[in-house]
């Protein structure tokens, strides 16, 4: 079986338009095959704000109404996604940008709306394997924008790192996938604001141990969730870190096994 | 070789909901290869608006500066795009959405800044046909919007005519083309205003005879010098009418020859 490296960014790394130049030169170097998941950074906020949409957030968790759905489809597929698919061209890395919906790629529900309603907000039910075996084949490289669809003509805003999971999952029969989240700390850290507490092995054993005392914030936990399902449907390896752990094997960051 | 229809819209089919669903519906059906190329409509402009951004233009033609390049990114491959391939999906049509950086399909150089400068605006040098082939011998149809990239990381802004005109004809090697303008009015028409004084057939010679009595709007030009360059890189036939006639064959129209 051939590697694929499967990588979410989000965050910072990519409102930041130097960083995410530099990082998109890195990442059209590694050779291979290869997979790029983004979420939204802070642009749709900003951008539903000068439209006087209101932001509605539940647990955290923002509330997707047709506006806002309307924004984030605006931001994620044209702006966010073309600006990453045109800098790879630029480092003559062959990338296409996707949501679900294009090729049929990412299939979800609507979220039940009791008992909490979030709007227009995906739950992923079919990643379309093939669709992703045709692109990778001819070495085109998938860039995928947190957005699935229903099949019956819905867009649902849908967590990146879901959707980096699954896409993962899907591709696990096909490939030796390598699952990496990059996000702004090193890793899983012991104490939140310490760089230098990063757990280098996370098993479920562990994991557990340290979630009964409460070690995990609500930002890392559904990523670890993410991971561990990936990892029991055939992921290789889970990792999560900065972006930079991807081209120096020397960056601190956390493997997670089963 | 296999028939392929490429067909573009624009305008007021794409800003009204209903009649774009309706049309939606009816391109899904149509059977055999096909590839669908839309421009902005209204919305681009609406946002701009909105978000304060001038829409600058010179001599009937939107002059692109960066912000503008942000609108029309976020309207043409964000949110329109998505509605046309979402709405594909719901009516069992394998519908990929595409800016012509992804794949590096399409690629231009940006417009020389004199005799006029339209800013970020590109002519199209390139049409990578492999791509599109990847895609519809998979049964995948492409929807291409108005942005094309000058391989060095820019997007550029694109006449949809000439984007459609120059996909048709780079595939007319390997399909017999069929290029399909759809617009407002049903056809070529001899006196601007009136719908039933269609000319049914027009040949370069007609062409040229009307030309030099003005016959023709400013809006028409661009579309028959299209239509004619396509024509003289193998391209099949060039219709010219309303969306119905793509699914009404007795729905009036112009047909182009050389």
């Amino acid at each position: 079986m051939k590697n694929l490296k499967v990588v979410k960014i989000g965050g910072s790394l990519i409102d930041n338009r130097d960083e995410l130049e530099n990082f998109l030169i890195n990442f059209a170097a590694i050779e291979g095959l290869k997979i790029l998941v983004h979420g939204g950074g802070k642009q749709a906020s900003e951008l539903a704000l000068e439209l006087g949409v209101e932001v509605k957030m539940i647990d955290g968790r923002r509330f997707t109404d047709e506006n806002t759905l309307d924004i984030i489809s605006m931001i994620y597929a044209g702006k966010l996604n073309k600006t990453i698919v045109v800098g790879l061209q630029k480092y003559q890395c062959n990338a296409i940008g996707l949501t679900g919906a294009d090729g049929n790629c990412v299939v979800s529900n609507k979220r039940a709306s009791t008992p909490i309603d979030y709007g227009f907000a995906g739950d992923i039910q079919q990643v379309n394997y093939r669709f992703f075996q045709t692109l990778l084949e001819k070495n085109i490289t998938p860039v995928l924008c947190a957005l699935s669809h229903d099949g019956k003509g819905q867009l649902l805003n849908t967590n990146a790192d879901t959707m980096a999971a699954a896409v993962a999952s899907g591709l696990s029969k096909y490939y030796e996938v390598e699952l990496n989240f990059c996000f702004d700390k090193s890793g899983v850290l012991l104490s939140a604001d310490d760089d230098s507490s990063v757990i280098n092995s996370l098993n479920e054993k562990l994991y557990e141990e340290l979630f009964n005392k409460g070690a995990f914030s609500n930002g890392m936990l559904p990523k670890l969730k993410n991971a561990f399902s990936a990892l029991k449907q055939d992921v290789k390896y889970v990792r999560l870190g900065k972006p930079e752990m991807l081209f120096d094997s020397k960056i601190n960051h956390t493997t997670i096994t089963l």
